[in-house]
């Protein structure tokens, strides 16, 4: 049993937390904190946890967290890269869901986040979440840098293609959708239901902050530069995110070549579905759960199509942070996360 | 042809007015204000009206508002009654879609509203703007206070058995249920999509600020004192109102009377469409048109159900502005109201 | 580990007690049965099931279903009847979650469903499934009807009202919402995102089938004859029952008697939350949990008005089918039932 | 003032005929079909109508059509090819908005619709609907192919690429979102609320009908073959089309060229709406109104992204026809079609 603490507890990914960490078996939550409702009962702003904690909102206090075992920051950009240096140093593990530890270029993260970086001698030792790709690195870390719920629906998609060395790195096309929670849990006229309900809107076409971070992991696994056009839209229902990614052959592949290769690649993985090929994922089939459910298509030789959906509180922020709390800690991989989709 | 201005023309009883007015055979919108968004122009806030009118908002001036026919309130209360009294001075006829002038009753509006009445002999000269109850009241007034969404849903369903004096004046009960745009266009967490979709709460069940507005024209009505239970619920739609109507009659009546009373009482009515009895109106097919669907029920001998449904902007605030200002102007009552509701 | 098997498999009520039964400690599913998909897979008809079950769907046997421990009926009303009596002589528990059971008097059986009752002679021997009200009856039954979702959201929020004989037993009011799935999983157009979406119409007005069973439940209770008006409304949501319910008391009673009366009542309860007095619950906090959640207002002294709301596959069906099956079994009566509510 | 008939009438084209031919000022609709409902009164199906019409459905009859002076075809494909002969033979003009002569090539016909064509002979003068790119084939025809929802959304945004020759003919991509009424009004399971709300999917990934439609006619306008890769996604939401092409340009162009390039062409066309470069178009600001509304993106050097977006029902369905129908006649084009896109 170890205690763990959450900075901004307020907010979606921060009660998606207390979901999953809630009735964890070897996780107490000895903390929670927020500026705006210190002193609040977290059930008082969460109805569905009542009865289950009787944790209050804190000011955020560097001193009890670093009495901690683990510390997750739920905060937005900038919060984490402050706290995280003294917390490190008192031997306590931070799993960061913010942007702050992501992007390993300090310019790119100035450019993007318009913040200057505050500890970049930490960016190198800080491991990049995404277990079925790095989940070694992160095993050996101490810091983990939690991906964008976008980066996660679209690497898992292009990582077998890119690996085998089988797509053009150029063209590629990640035309996204995803459910307003992604927009967090802010009093902002655009959301409200009236506005975002019957409605579909793409937004940040010509840039948007996942896209390098997207490009940066790609190029790794690729082995080579990749340029990413990246197209988020906002659709009309709370959770959800589904990948459309488009990506040309460098030379022929049969279906069950396409098909084979994805099923290799995510064979082992708990967390990665890999549906028959041809077939259509839908974001209500893993939402509340921790999957990433995939389907390949091929539907003129030559251009691939392949459908990626994850639930984005969960395989995208907070149930992806227990997974990576898991392998710091040793404990099965699954532990505390099969949460069975919710259906309808 | 008279000019007519919109003082708040930012939010959703707003842009409701100039959906409706800018094709109005007789009206030129001369006039929009809102102080937030002074000098922006008005399509950039209502793409749906781009191409239709060159109008931007203006910070709101009552010398220009002087030289107008009508003046439309689309504000919050405490604004139409500041400056109202310099605008029915100058001879402009007076529309206030807010709370300023419905409530009789200085104390009560005091009580509810929180604000003292700064015109409190005005109070007398306005009419209700309920045409279905008060049109003659309307046609002689130069000040109107269009009712809110909920007292004309609830007071078009049980207006004909009060005044008939078929029902017990104790023991009526209004369940009502709201589509989000009844909160206004406003940045409030609580109604952000992930919040107020896939849900449905009640709100205010203690005490509500329409309670009273209704109580007053039903008591007027039904020639005695009624307190009703008044009971809004928010529902995950973006438009309508469905108002379910609880009272007994006083003595036995056929289904076929009471629909009679009902037929008979809106037969020349061109915004109240009877349904035949025992069917039940959906919001959906008012959405978007000045009417006000019912339907009668009796399910056990003595106990009348009324099913009253209404879009919540439109015979709930704009559209029945615009009825009252053709009213006003000696018009034809349905000209530019002649929208068909939006289906599916 | 006990053996059980659910025919009628491919319903809402069917797929939730999969997603419930298949991580319960103490079940085994031997068995799931549906006459239109025998020889699939549940996995392809519920693809969030993926993983999790190898489970196929059969045609139903009677010979296969008596070698198991219990059996649970998620089919329209009609099939447990038929299949009830052979089970249970063969020492099967039986938990019918259709109406074939709920009602003890055969005429209104006839009446409201359009069948005779073809073993009339175990319905004095069914438990009706609320175990807050009949833990012991159903402790010591092999046979349970589960409740209706409306009946056990009106029947848990009325009752300690009327058992302790504070309200009137006539003029009750459940003014009732609930999602579109409890309607089922059937094509119809009614039921169709573009008819059923951003739309409210009430439904069943003037008479419903879950009226008897409520006003059965409740004379039981109250030791009086109880008539109930009851009117279903379906709400653009998918999940959940928001019941509104109104009453008048006999005699005053301050607000803190009556909350004092519900916290006693439900104090013990696992499965009823209590809020503050003058709260408002929504059914979003109860999504996917198997909770009923109640708070209590007294707007003007002697008008009772209850909110309580549940998640009506959960509470209202399945969840109260696995609450069963755990007290007819004797094990914890949480057991497999602690799923957190999902928010958002 | 000519009369005209509806062939299929209580589809969700059907109805959307009936909201925009009732009012329009040159036609008396005299005749809509239905088999199902024949002899049934249109408002009871369709309870927005209500008052505005004393229509019945007939069944189809050939020689009352043949009386009138235009018939729409709102059925399923395979009807109107039935038909259509013989009433161009008595002279009567026939938009259809089925598939029936949209493809000029009988062998795709069949490979898509899988039925025979029987009246090849008239494909070659059928013109398609589309006015903003063959307006003057409309004008001359007596035979009006009306276009599909998606092809219309997306050869809007491409034609002026495809014209001037800016962009690659292959790797086009269109990656297509739909409103759920773009599957009509049909019992089927998919569509009910439970399963289409809060969820997003792609179908017919690997092929789709309207594909072979958009490539014919992207190939005529381009002079050369186009491929395209199109892929269609089911939104939560009632109404709305938000294609979001991209495409790489041949050379070099800066934004202003490109933006240029629509403004031109799109200038005097009173439905297509070219917002300022870079901008992001909602479905919500075209609801229920005849527009397309566009938006150009050049994210990276030489990579086009084209946003457009309409009411799939409007203009993709019925508001186009009506366009057709005023132009077959010689009326004004924006004739009866001037509603403003409801908001919100």
């Amino acid at each position: 049993m170890i205690r763990v603490g959450i900075v901004g507890g307020t907010g979606y990914t921060g009660v998606e937390l207390l979901r999953l960490l809630l009735p964890h078996p070897e996780v107490e939550i000895a903390y929670v904190s927020s500026r705006g409702e210190a002193g609040e009962r977290v059930e008082l702003l969460f109805p569905n946890l009542r009865g289950l904690t009787d944790l209050c909102f804190s000011t955020p206090s560097i001193e009890e967290l670093c009495q901690l075992d683990a510390v997750f920051f739920a905060t937005p950009h900038g919060v984490a890269m402050e706290m995280a240096p003294q917390l490190l140093a008192a031997g306590v593990r931070v799993i960061d869901l913010s942007a702050d530890f992501r992007l390993k270029d300090q310019e790119q993260f100035h450019h993007w986040y318009g913040l200057g970086h505050t500890c970049p001698d930490l960016l190198p030792t800080a491991a990049y979440g995404l277990p079925e790709l790095f989940r070694e690195r992160i095993r050996g870390s101490t810091l983990v840098a939690n991906p964008g719920c976008y980066p996660t629906a679209v690497t898992l998609g292009l990582a077998p293609l890119l690996s085998a060395g089988w797509i053009a790195p150029e063209g590629i096309i990640a035309d996204c959708k995803s459910g307003v929670s992604g927009a967090g849990r802010s009093a902002r006229v655009g959301l409200i239901l009236p506005e975002s309900a019957d409605n579909v809107a793409a937004y940040g076409v010509s840039g948007h902050r996942h896209r390098p971070e997207i490009e940066a992991t790609l190029s790794e696994i690729g082995g080579k530069n990749i340029e990413l056009q990246f197209t988020p839209h906002l659709m009309p229902m709370i959770r959800g995110i589904h990948a459309t990614l488009y990506a040309r052959l460098q030379a022929p592949r049969a279906d069950a070549e396409l098909q084979e290769l994805f099923a290799e690649r995510y064979r082992e993985e708990p967390f990665v579905d890999l549906l028959p090929f041809g077939s259509h994922p839908s974001t209500r089939s893993v939402r509340g759960a921790n999957t990433c459910r995939l389907a390949i298509h091929q539907p003129r030789p030559g251009q691939v199509v392949v459908l990626s959906t994850i639930d984005n509180l969960v395989k995208g922020a907070a149930g992806q942070a227990v997974q990576n709390l898991n392998l710091l800690f040793g404990w099965p991989e699954t532990l505390g996360l099969q949460q069975i989709a919710l259906t309808p």
